[in-house]
């Protein structure tokens, strides 16, 4: 692992999700650009000392050269250190699971998505969301038909934080996401802009084509809280994105809802266990996670019995079980999709392109994650 | 009345709500083209024979000529015919009532707001939803700045009837909303979307001043079913709405949320006796409509006690007691705007301006009713 | 109407619901046990003074002996009143609609049942939950089988006015339902428990047979404010009541739940409009009042379309409307039952029931309405 | 652990909150009577095949007499052979975690917690709901007075499983729940009526102390399926239990309510982040867990902020970290009561005074764990 020093924010969950799964070891690190801080951070996690290191080079060099070497590295740092950590990583023959968003410049994505074609080696990317057992049971619903041809597409992530006076946010806890030269050119479009996106190309299983975006502040910071996007797909299907940071009484409110000819779906992060459908001039349907209706693919993803609370910590360590398949039988690939570099590609594709529409007045703009090498 | 036969859709309601409101008798109509279909109207409403009419030109002239003659004339036909019909009523120095959208044109619309000015009647605009006692309540709190600096509005409006197929739909029933030629160049804008906006509009208290626009349909008919519409309010705030009438299980779905810097609120139509507060960081608020820490100006709206529903038949009620109190005391104002004339103007306004940022591929386009003469 | 002067609480509902339905004219009254008051009533309600009586023997004895006389008597006084002011309206031949509870004591219902039926005339009686259109479509589900055999039915009613400071309650607003000499020996028992008991015996289509009964105060005034129900009905299906009104942060917080081998139902008051339906292992369903999926019969009682929300109003309406049936077409009953005195009855005989159950320690108590003369 | 072998249905869970704590380590087993299967499940465990063992008696003696053996042994059979495997593993000084219902008579769990008082050992019962953050929040408001003096308790544990054709219910998966000779003589009253008990106690801080209930099948197996409990706390408060798991259409449908004479508040198991709180004619707040408003001492068993869902495995692993504080640090109790055998005797005391009742015909019967010693 490289970041997640005591003390920060989601490095913590994603160790507890790794245990969850039942997958992975945790075996070394590179926990802080403070070394003595790295070693403490080390011993607490039982990582042996010998296996601490100064940095991503000196973790993929060592983990390299040892017989029992780890053969995977999690980055879990600031945006902006992405590429350089997820690039000696891989360029050591490591696989990478990196957080989102990748990187802040498709050049950077595309180099590290070739390397890792190259080496041979899967990336991942922690889009949390698709792994929840819900959001795989809409997926299988939507693959299937049950909503006829898919017409559009909603995703609302709405957030309070920024709202808050920047001194209650600890420099760990979120203010360097505000900082355009930690966390990139974008802030919500980035941060949870691209959560919203990888949930709505995972359910419609096809990326966004274009976009008309509008990128703004309510807070004065110095990059966007709020990003709304108008969205086209392929085969005229459309959509919109409502993403905001600093919205008050919104915690972690990402809600998507897909419209089909005959039915509609919605699925809420905060109530996660539920899958409500409406369908034309019919009831509306409320299913729960775990009961017998659930599509087989969506139900083998569950663990707790219908009524017995699932919730993020159970999502994660799914998307950590795909990863450790996707490590292990990389030609055996599962039912659903699992975020991998193609969607990092895809996230920084669509913040660039907003960007580009905002400064445009809202044009309309084309989102390819382009064909460096006629890939992807 | 002008329309509203026997099998017309709204006309009944809106007949309803006159009677609930205990301000208004149904004394004349012209309420088909259709004089066979008009008179077994008018004796099935009670009317007398004597003061059935042929058309809105003749109740006009019927009523104004009497000295118990009706004083108000309220217009519930298909968009096409509101120009025509307000007018002769406007020329006999009627007060006029009429269902929204206005008209098709803004220049129609002004032509009638001056008439309207020049006569020194009253011109009511049928925008039912800020008469629920939950949105005046939010009005009022926006007004004394419980949420801070307002910085963000939505709306959505979600129906599913236009994704019904269309031999389900009788041509009273709304078949004619599809049409062009009745319903005017913009469909689901102007038929829902007016409504979102008249709501905002009423409960930030200043209206839409840029628009960038997405008109679309998805099941290929005339006009638009489908309206995405990013907002500019003056002072910065933003918007945004959705409007969407082919969202298959969804009925009447006017939900509307307004952010500021300290809480936001939230309304939902089909749910309209409740209204949520989230504040930041804090627990959520669920007020009922009816208890005591309402505002008194809202307050004064409400009919039963808390817990004992009303519906959309009070709202509609109490915008028709709005308009009886516009009619006998225009210089004393209620504490909130009654949804006039002006509100008319700027919902055409707006049509015609998405339109325009539509054809230009979502440029932000400005949103004015004008000053033809320096008025509104 | 006898009762309903000027401030009374829900007489206005009730002639606002007599309006609604279109069915009834309100044409004579003794409003006020103060003739003054009476007449001013009388007065703003547009009754003819020579109508406006001193007590409900000079209003039956009035407008009996009148060729254009009222038919039927609305009986809206306190509970104590009932008896008498019923009677003597029975005795000259009239129509008789009582509010709940009938009278506090079994005898003087069947004294009233027997005069009715002697005299041919109907006897209402204003249960008003049957009349929610919701309520019926659950009716016609259970009947027809939807829930497989009924196993158990339960219904809450709760409410917070009785833990308010009595000094908040103005006399006509509800402080009379605290004192037995005018509420009778049983409080929140009567007042809604019964209510209560009406939603359960109309759903199930059978009476309650036996009670295991606590009633108490938590307040401590001089009768129950809270009342819990054991329940056996026939057939062996069970069934519990909780009625309490003591309860801060419930309005009026009737719920029904009825629970069959396969499915399970349950309808709030306070969100009338929908009907939630739990399968055995499946999805939840959630039915919209007005939607195509309804019982033909009960969606006969629908006005306005799904998503537009009808309340009390309504539902109040539909009940007068049925009234108006029973009292015009006697030998044409409708779908559904129409609360008369038997619900009058079986009200009275469960507060006996209950009070007798909770002074032998909730012993399984017996609820008969008896036979007088092998009628009911 | 005795019991859990490879297929059983919640020693998964125990195990998975236990890694969750990060407070216990699973190093010895007998996990199956069948000595195959315990081994087979002790190797997919990872426990040392010398420490798979062959019944609880074994395991007590072979642990006991290691230096490095287990010190606590967690239960997790069916409820008829809790006793005989308790006791063994209290006489060899081992502290106990025993699933609920403890045992079937009271006179046993006396037995146990005198054995465990003698040996000085901590005896854990796993009644899961007190672990919710936002139980904790609510028990925290209760003591400090914010609802005002506590008036009445309610909880309702709703179910569906037993309405299913048995033939679906494999026999780890719930059958023998249904056999009295090894569930015990009472059903859904010791399977759930004791879950929801443990609740109110916990949340009022005061035992039950008479109860009157019906207990009844409507699925006809041979114990109850139904056990409806009215109920009397110290000081006038009074209470109501209704489980059923033959209710088709809930899962696991916990449910509390706990009314003061100011507020009122409700907990649902089945959406456990928020808590509902209702106020004496004034707004309903809903509490989200994780926020600042939350009382310290429940914020301190917070892992995941606001927002981000926690579910069932949190709260049983809190659970299992107070265990570990109670063996670990047994004279510094922590800040809420920890299900220990106390909560057993009491659950087996309320199932034993619901039979008499029950066989009573609902007489009030008093529910006391008495005081062989004077002691609990």
């Amino acid at each position: 692992m490289v970041g997640g020093g005591t003390g920060s924010f989601f490095a913590s969950y994603h160790r507890a999700a790794m245990r969850l799964s039942g997958r992975w070891d945790l075996v070394a690190g590179a926990f802080s650009s403070d070394m003595a801080r790295s070693v403490a951070s080390g011993s607490a996690l039982g990582v042996a000392p010998d296996r601490v290191y100064r940095d991503a080079d000196a973790l993929a060099e060592g983990e390299a050269g040892r017989p029992d070497g780890a053969r995977t590295v999690a980055v879990v740092t600031p945006n902006a250190l992405h590429f350089e950590q997820c690039k000696v990583s891989l360029e050591r023959g490591l696989n990478v699971i990196c957080d989102k968003p990748l990187v802040n410049e498709l050049e950077e994505a595309w180099t590290l998505h070739e390397l890792a074609k190259r080496k041979g080696v899967f990336f991942g990317v922690t889009f949390t969301y698709p792994g929840y057992p819900m959001v795989r049971e809409a997926r299988s619903r939507i693959a299937r038909g049950d909503l006829g041809r898919i017409k559009f597409a909603y995703a609302e992530y709405l957030q309070e934080w920024v709202a808050e006076d920047p001194r209650n946010l600890g420099a760990k806890g979120g203010s360097w996401r505000s900082d355009p030269n930690v966390a990139g050119p974008t802030g919500t479009m980035a941060d949870v802009g691209t959560h919203a996106q990888s949930v709505l190309e995972f359910l419609l299983g096809t990326p966004i084509e274009a976009v008309s975006a509008r990128l703004s502040t309510s807070t004065g910071r110095a990059i966007d809280d709020r990003a709304i996007l108008m969205l086209r797909f392929s085969e005229g299907t459309e959509g919109l994105i409502w993403a905001d940071q600093a919205l008050p009484g919104h915690r972690n409110g990402l809600r998507v809802k897909v419209a089909g000819e005959t039915a509609t779906l919605e699925w809420r992060q905060e109530a996660p266990e539920t899958l409500w459908i409406g369908t034309l001039g019919g009831a509306d349907q409320i299913l729960h996670r775990g009961q017998k209706d659930m599509a087989p693919e969506a139900m083998s993803y569950v663990t707790f019995p219908a009524g017995v609370p699932e919730g993020y910590l159970e999502a994660l360590g799914i998307l950590y079980a795909d990863f450790a398949d996707a490590v292990e039988t990389p030609d055996q690939p599962g039912p659903f999709e699992v975020p991998d570099i193609v969607y990092g590609l895809r996230g920084v594709a669509l913040c660039e392109a907003a960007l580009t529409s905002n400064g445009k007045g809202g044009a309309w703009t084309p989102v390819g994650i382009g064909n460096r090498n006629g890939t992807a």
